[in-house]
């Protein structure tokens, strides 16, 4: 600590987003990123603004992404709000929207991004745990809040709450917002993105890092009522004008409009998905049922910590979280069939 | 305001950037961009990144463009953080370093994102005004206060402070940070990054959106004492692990390895600065002497709002303030030659 720091910054306890390793032939299964590259559309739109142009501002407010996602999810424009990466629309949601003196509830088992957005804005987090099989139970989000977040599918459990009973949490809390942050949802899940016109309580938030191979540009948005983006606009315009810069706008709208490479790459990874669920079971893991891009799995005798150990002495980088309840699981991105296929090879030899 | 804001949110009084008209054919003369386009090895940088690799996510810590910072400046990459864009850096520089309890001083006339910034983290902001001839008076900030930021040369004046009258400030406030915003620093004045390594209350921020041509990129970073640094990091790995896309990251450090281009774009805007202000002073204007790459000049007869006006029906786009001191100054950013001509020809037929 410093004299010249705010002396709340002493207290902050900031995000440790998954490693990246600066070295070449890993088999890198540890920060949930797509094994299939972005659209060739992406880098034709990209390379078409890779000029002079980049000596002016972008639009600050992004009309054109803005347009080409609301069409897609069949929206309004002024439903939708752009962010540099959806963790920079969490933290705006956290701001403009969670700050009403209660405390924002969250699973136990969940994005650890949450609990640290709580300590930048001062907000008390609750901790509501997952049941005994990591699911979300509706009926625990029935109590006082200053607003609810949840990924769907969870992260890193992932598993996957059936919009119906989404439904239930967002009828249960009318006064405050409900936010769905749903990174991995197009890996098996069904977008609560058809019921904003329904709850104007909620708030659904997504990135093009997932599902469509674009971690790299650093894009993320939130679908809700009017209302509710006009908050983060006026947060976002408190604090950065023009967060997207102009190659970002491009490739995010390219993204958009190649339906069947984003499917072909979707149901790629569901596959492999299936198929690794299937070789650890075989290899004694117990693996959590997986709507996402990860699976999450414990073996019956060997611990987490000492697997992921192992992996990596054979290059071989997943995700270990050193936290109540998970300690012993692994967070495995599902990969390209050949890295899945080393993934299970180390592990055969641990 | 909904009942679903945070309450806060209400009172949030947001920055408005200068106008990004879609209307092609303008003499945008707004919002103080570069007229000429990025180095070529900036393109063939991003170009060479344009790949499957966007799949993944970029280094958090953008470690190769803080290092050709650090050895472009001749400090030590644990002496620089990036941002997206300058502004995000003052952005968490309020947050970090400026929460105190005790005002954060800056001119009256300055850059107009000071203030919402101590909006949005409820800082207590003071404006100390400037001189008669809009020069900032380094006796004036001696006194209690939280944090001092200014732009130097300061914004929208333009008008530069001598380094030794930036140490006057530096030695006024040794218990306390002092930011000088060093956006146009390239266009004639002299950095106080040199005084980093003697100061450590001092923070220097940068932009590459002026002078090295990439406001449509958004890269901004801070030098400064690592201890300052480290408080930066913490805030930002509190907010959004990678603000920095892998295309941003690649462009920003190909800007500083194109030196020969950087000066000759310079020295071509201070050409036609001068030019222009010649030709200003011709037409009845008073021109402040100008540092940046705009000027700031104000008619004798005429009022600014109407002059701004009269341009814009030409499609001459340039900034006007409404706001006490300064409603009849004209802030003009530096074209062409082409762009000030028609410039000087609109205001002629006025």
């Amino acid at each position: 600590m410093s004299k010249f720091w705010s002396p709340k910054v002493n207290d902050l306890v900031p995000y440790v987003p998954g490693e990246q390793p600066k070295m070449a032939n890993l088999v890198k299964l540890n920060t949930n990123e797509n094994p299939f590259g972005p659209s060739p559309r992406v880098i034709e739109a990209i390379q078409a603004e890779l000029n002079d142009n980049l000596r002016l501002y972008p639009d600050p407010e992004g009309d054109s992404l803005r347009q080409t996602i609301a069409g897609y999810h069949k929206v309004k424009p002024e439903q939708v709000f752009l962010g540099n990466g959806s963790d920079e629309v969490l933290a705006h949601i956290f701001y403009g929207l969670f700050q009403h003196g209660e405390p924002v509830l969250f699973p136990d088992v969940t994005y650890s991004f949450y609990p640290v957005y709580c300590g930048l804005y001062n907000i008390e987090g609750k901790k509501i745990p997952l049941t005994d099989t990591f699911e979300i139970n509706p009926d625990d989000f029935r109590q006082p809040n200053g607003g609810v977040i949840f990924p769907n599918p969870n992260a890193p459990t992932g598993r996957y709450l059936e919009l119906a009973k989404v439904e239930e949490i967002l009828k249960a809390n009318p006064d405050r917002v409900v936010v769905v942050d749903e990174a991995y949802i197009d890996f098996g899940g069904e977008s609560a993105i058809t019921l904003v016109d329904a709850y104007p309580n909620l708030l659904v938030s997504q990135t093009l890092s997932k599902a469509r191979s674009l971690a790299g540009l650093r894009v993320g948005f939130a679908v809700g009522h009017p209302d509710l983006i006009e908050a983060l606009n006026r947060v976002k315009n408190s604090f950065n004008s023009y967060p997207l810069d102009r190659l970002a706008l491009a490739g995010a709208k390219a993204a958009y409009e190649d339906e069947a490479w984003f499917r072909k790459c979707c149901d790629g990874v569901i596959a492999e998905r299936e198929r690794l669920s299937a070789a650890l079971e075989k290899l004694d893991f117990e693996v959590l049922p997986s709507r996402a891009n990860f699976v999450f799995a414990r073996h019956k005798s060997q611990a987490g910590e000492l697997l992921a150990q192992g992996l990596r002495e054979q290059g071989i980088i997943v995700r270990h979280f050193s936290k109540p309840r998970i300690s012993d699981f692994l967070r495995i991105t599902i990969g390209t069939p050949e890295q899945n296929d080393a993934l299970i090879k180390g592990l055969q030899s641990l």
